[in-house]
């Protein structure tokens, strides 16, 4: 029964993603969720306080969910080339783009735009996930700068939050020209360009 | 009367603008609007057929206003240095995010991430707007790149839509941290250091 539990706390929140994603928080009913697997609309209150607090939680489950894929790719790193590892992060993101029927974006991003005003919880929640993401940028873009990959005029945590910002906008750009050049772009851009010594 | 229905209708875009920002676009209702301006529901349709053409005509209105400010400042230029003034455009917009009680970021930039998927017609809108925008940046980059002001080794219609990206990006860090700081730092950095020859 726990596992039962977890498994449908777990689709809830996953059907819940990629809802938000396409269609907003406030586009998506919790009826929409739970019809889409077919559990009562009263067990999403067994597994969430309230549509927010929901929220927060596909943020953590998201960020958890990105976490786990740059573990692999770090395990996988050759050569201690941390450059090539992160730019390997950024092509696997675009590939996942590529490969998405519809282009959702990024989950944080997204839901930033809306709700960062509305939610205090999901605004703080945001912000935590985020600030992971650039200490995690950061610490292999400090180890590129010591191996001279990376260009040592601007601090790496300062690097890894434009990387962020010049991401996220070109995902906008790509949900607005319903195409993956935008995302290409900005990475061929940061990586062959501006991030160079 | 003409100029009262005038006088309504961009009554009507201007408070749908400001609460599709705060609250998003499914996060806002017709009702919301018309009562911020004590207007009957009813009159609401004599000026939208519908709450997504609405949402297009504020797209377009928003850019509009952009679209003013920025020729004001362009007919205010002086020493024909058009770094300076793009610069002072963004520190423009700094300022206004900074003088607003909420941190609402950039109308296109928030309804890219929620609606550009489910409404054809306001995603076909924003790319009209940001079209615009970018080649209008690109503009003003292409002669600073002609007095070596610019880095040249890159087009300027590119480092132009990566000006928005990493401007859009860094608008919803903003309303991530709560803080200008993130905007700040953005356009500090694309011009103390990216965009530098």
């Amino acid at each position: 029964m726990v596992r039962e539990n977890t498994h449908i706390k777990e689709k809830l929140l996953e059907v819940g993603a990629s809802l938000f994603c396409e269609h907003g928080y406030h586009g998506t009913g919790i009826q929409e969720i739970v019809d889409a697997l077919s559990v009562p609309k009263g067990s999403f209150y067994n597994y969430f306080k309230s549509k927010e607090d929901f929220a927060a939680e596909i943020v953590r489950h998201y960020a958890d969910h990105v976490s786990e894929i740059w573990n692999v790719l770090v395990a996988k790193e050759s050569d201690d080339d941390p450059l090539t590892m992160l730019r390997n992060v950024f092509e696997l993101m675009i590939r996942s783009q590529e490969a998405s029927p519809v282009k959702t974006g990024c989950l944080i991003g997204n839901l930033a735009g809306e709700l960062a005003e509305s939610s205090e919880l999901c605004r703080g929640t945001l912000q935590s996930v985020t600030t992971d993401w650039c200490a995690r940028v950061a610490c292999h873009l400090e180890r590129a700068q010591v191996q001279g990959t990376v260009r040592r005029d601007v601090e790496a945590d300062e690097l890894a939050r434009f990387c962020w910002d010049a991401w996220e906008g070109s995902l906008l750009r790509m949900k607005i020209e319903n195409s993956t050049e935008p995302i290409r772009h900005c990475v061929s851009l940061l990586f062959d360009v501006f991030l160079k010594p």
